[in-house]
Parts: structure tokens; sequence; C-alpha cells
């Protein structure tokens, strides 16, 4: 069983692997390559994987479909190497002045589609309606788990940007804590609201649309903008317009725009980064108060351009060379000719 | 001018370079090599990087050594691509809602050594003293002007831990402004003082040497451990056994432990995890409040053995597949032999 240790200074959890602990000589200095040749998550493959939690296929008419078989569009499987454990009880415990517990939680991957030879960028929006349907089942399933607090939805594109595997997929890992980065948001979202009694989102957003030089672009919806102050060149966030505190209480309507917004997104960079790895996360409320008025869910989307990134772990500084007024207007001024129109409504 | 500017949300400042911003093209996805055959850190080449600020030349009796000519054995000066200005005033100012200042600070180079084929492992201890003594006379010198909140040092050694150049050198940033994670600890200290009166690094020392199981190295005044909740990897800390604020408060003895805690730690690394490419940096109180109870100064030495770092930049959640104990083993059971005698002291 993992474990959940906090640091007793900062008060950050983390997850010890003590299961399958690494040993000095299995940390390859080389770059992990893509598994060429076989892919677990390709259809056919369906019993390479854990068995599947949930998957969309199209009803037929014929009889129901069997789990585990092809046929599906996304499908859902517990991660064959979990950080954490689904079985057992949290135990929070003392180890003298530290605090521990035991590393109790969900580890999913969300396939993203069947194609193997496709992505974010290439696929049609409206299946990327039914990636994000997905996220929101499986945040509704493992909110009944009381022992949850947060539900992190996460994307890693591209070997640099730590994906392990290059058939498009998402992971899932369901937490008996916050990660570190939302509660201090949650905590700067609280002391604003205290203070203006308004959403500290809701009023970036409003800035960013009167100020017009950090869009990238914008829907019915949904706005996508380069941060006033990013930490990485071409970071981007993309926020619903309307305040809402927590991803999985959109609509059926946000979906279809959020699909688009993405879409949008990935394209431009693609364009104008050239395919670059990125990470994809989706900031929102914890499950015990997902309905609040201070948080307000975004979308972080971080192009892994620079390797240099060690410094930074050791002082939260960083050094972002390019002004995201700059990455603003090259991802807006890049055409996305398919989406244009879906864009435009 | 580089700009400072805060994220209304975490208030996180980060460096904008406004200068000489990196356009989409600029990031070049191969590693960059080490630039092979010239150096400009090593003697005879004192003319390719801005003149000295400070050097260490062994008086040898004659005419008082020339600046920016061979014969020192540590030569500190300005950063040639510096990540700030030195010029100028902060100018804080609201940005609509806002906040930025000027990027006014000193970026500095520590070349370690004369010697552009030698490490901090393989450097001699009493060289590696006169480093020591060198960040200690920078952050003096530094401290007088009022701008600076912090002053900063690190150490990136080899190109995936970010460095650019590979002959050894350490970096040093005056900051208008404290570091999150440097400000996050001292928060987390000052609560925990007012809650048990005591350091919180003093008990984590105590329960440290009790435990044995995470200690790493030991001498007269230093303590090496791997800490409770690491987020990397063989992550150590190198502190103080005695309580003190501030770095650049330690005695003439503490540096002369410090070198030789440094130089075991080091090599133990290089034996163990075979030459790793590392973070190193000094963290310690703010200059405003050098002295103080609470605070304790303290090295974090970080080997960057895992690419997979994107999606924790996202969540601030940390994985960590190697317990600090195992680590902590494989570090004590390496053998020093060269500095085994002076750390047994």
């Amino acid at each position: 069983m993992p474990e959940l240790r906090k640091d007793p200074i900062v008060g950050r959890w983390v997850i010890i692997s003590t299961d399958r602990a690494k040993r000095p000589t299995d940390f390859t200095r080389e770059d992990m390559k893509m598994r060429g040749g076989f892919c677990p998550f390709c259809p056919g493959n369906e019993n390479k994987t854990p068995p599947e939690i949930q998957a969309y296929r199209p009803a037929n008419g014929g009889p129901p479909p069997q789990k585990d078989t092809p046929g599906w569009s996304v499908r859902v499987v517990p991660n064959k190497f979990p950080a954490l454990g689904i079985e057992g009880t949290l135990d929070r415990q003392a180890d003298g002045m530290f605090d521990r517990m035991n590393g109790v939680g969900a580890h999913e991957v969300i396939i993203e589609t069947p194609d193997h030879n496709t992505s974010l960028a290439t696929l049609p929006a409206k299946k990327i309606e039914d990636i994000l349907w997905a996220y929101r089942d499986r945040i509704l399933d493992l909110k009944k788990d009381r022992r949850f607090k947060y539900i992190l939805i996460f994307k890693n594109h591209g070997e640099p940007a730590g994906a392990s595997l290059e058939h498009a997929h998402s992971q899932l890992i369901a937490l008996p804590i916050v990660p570190i980065y939302v509660s201090e948001e949650i905590t700067g979202a609280k002391q604003y609201f205290l203070y203006k009694e308004r959403c500290v989102f809701c009023d970036v957003i409003r800035q960013e649309t009167d100020a017009g030089i950090r869009v990238v672009a914008e829907n019915a919806d949904f706005l996508t903008i380069a941060p006033y102050a990013p930490r990485f060149p071409f970071e981007t966030w993309i926020l619903p317009k309307r305040h809402e505190s927590a991803f999985e209480h959109s609509s059926t309507q946000m979906f279809e725009s959020l699909a688009v917004a993405l879409k949008t997104l990935v394209t431009k960079a693609d364009r104008v980064l050239d395919n670059p790895p990125y990470n994809l996360v989706i900031h929102t409320s914890p499950v015990q108060e997902s309905t609040n008025d201070h948080y307000h869910w975004h979308i972080e989307f971080m192009p892994k351009l620079t390797k240099t990134a060690g410094f930074e772990w050791g002082t939260g500084f960083y050094i972002n060379p390019t002004p995201p007024e700059e990455a603003a207007r090259f991802l807006r001024e890049a055409s996305v000719e398919e989406t244009e129109s879906a864009t435009a409504r």
C-alpha cells in the first residue's frame, strides 16, 4: 500500500510508493521510448488493460454490447500501475512528529479514442464532448466515495510531458487530500472574495475581455487567455465565462462549447509551436464544497517547451521568457479553419 | 527592463522577460548541447565575461593582482544574460486589477574553480569552503541594497538540471520579493513556532537523529537527511544542527564543516546515482528578518532522475517512487574514502 506523507513545514502531502520502490539503478538516463508496435489501448487489446470501469458504445439495436470488447468510442480502465490503492481505510496517524495515512485513492485512465493515430487537435469536437462526458461520469461516480476529497483530471501529451504511451489518453486520480496548488488557489480566491465579495476569476474574465491583449480565443461559454503572470511560455487557461465552481456541474451546452474551445486551443498550439508536448489539468472545487461563490473551475494548459525546470522546484520562482501578450497574439492569430465556424457561433 | 508580475489568485510573483522575448521558433526541441571547446569561465578568458565583482586570489607578496586576469581560485561576475536588471527603482504599480513592478535585482555567477574538469565531488573540501565564503561575501554586500528582500543561491549541475555551461558554477539572484516556496516554509515554520514555541526544523533534527533511518551523514555541525515527505527520489537536505536562521551568519568552523558535508553528499550521490544532474538551493531567511527563532536555514539537494515533471507543475502533487528510508540507506552506505576521516571528526 502506497503511503501519503505530509511535509511538517509546508504541509504538502506527497505519495510515497512503498510497493514498487525504485532503486538507484532503476532510473535510466535516456529518454523513455514510446513503446512502438504493441499498444494496450488499441481496440482488440482490451484484455491487456484491467477490466473496464466504463465505456461508451454506440447503441446498434442488437444485443447489449459486451464489456472489454471492441466497438467503444471512449473507454475508462483502472491504471495498470496505480499510484494509489483503491481498497482500505485512510488510517490517519502520527509517525513521531510527522503525519501519514494510507495511500488510498483511485487512479484511472480515460482512453480518448479507439484510433491510435489521432489527438485532441484532430478529433472532431463531437468526439471531444464524449471525453468530457466520461470525465463527468467518473467524477459523479467517485464523489459517492466519502474517502475522497478531490478528483483530479489531467492529461500528459508527449513523452517530454510525462506520457508513457502514445495513444491519446487522460488520467483521473481521486485523492483523500486536495493538491496544494488547487488548495492555494482556493485560499487565495476565498481571501479575495472576503475582501471584494466577488470571484477573482470572474474579475479576471471581465478585465481580460475588456483589455483583449491576452485573449487567445472566445466562444459563447468559454474564454481562453494567456494569464497575466504565467509561469511557463505559452501557458494558457480556459475559463467558463459564467461563474461555476465545479467542472461536473456543466450543462450539455457547456460541454459542447468546451469541446470546441479545447480543440481550438490545441490546434492553435500545434500550429504555433509545432505539435508541442503539453500538460493539461482541470482545476475544480473539492468534492465536499463543489458549490461555492469564490472558486471558478478552469483548465490550465502548459506546453512543455523548456527543459530547465529543476531550479524552479527548489524555489517556486519562475522566469518566463515569453510575455503572455506575445504568446496570446501568436495563438490568437493562428488559423484553425476546421473549428473556426464552430468557434464563431 | 524585465517585469515582475503577481498572479492575482495565489499571489506568486514571476519574472517576465520583456527584452529578449522568446518567439515560438526560439524553443528548440533538441537537447541543448554543452558548448564544447570554448569556455568563458576558464582562466585566460576573463574578458569574455562581464567585469568581475569579486575574486579570491592568493596573496603572493608581489604587487596586488589585477582584476579580470588569471590567478583566481573563485571568481564572481554578473550573469551575461541577467534575468533581472540591477539599475532603477521597483516602481510598484497596479495594472488594472493586477500588480506589477520593475524586474530590479542582481543576477551573478560564482565560478567555483579555475579548473574546467572538476566538480564539488572532486574539489578538496578546503576549496569548497572558499566557494561558501564567496556566497557569504556577496550576500553581505547585496544586503546593503534596501531594494532586495531575498538573496537566493542555487546551483544547476548538468544539462538536464538546467546548466547551460559545463564549468562548475553557482548562481546568485537578489530579489525584491521572497520566492514562494521559501515564504511558504517561513509561514509554516512561524505557525509551528506559535503553537509549540520550538523551531520545526530543530524538532525534525532531533527526531531524525533519534530515528536514524533517514540519516545520510552527520558531522559536528551538520546533519544530512532524506526528508520525511520528499517530492523527488533521493531528495536530500543538509541542516545546521544548532538553530541558525541565516546562512551568512555561519562561523568559520561552520563553513569548514559545511564544505565537508557538501562534498560528502555530492560524492555519495555520484557513487549511488552515477553522476546525476542535480539542483542545489540554499533556503535562508529573508534579509530584513535574518535573525529569528522560527526559521532554520538549510540546503536542499535534488538529483534530477525523472523526466516526468510536467504534471506536477499543474497540481503541486508529487508521486515519489523511492521511499526516503531507502534513498537514505543507499546514500549512507556509499563509501566516500577521501572525506571519511574529515566526516568522522
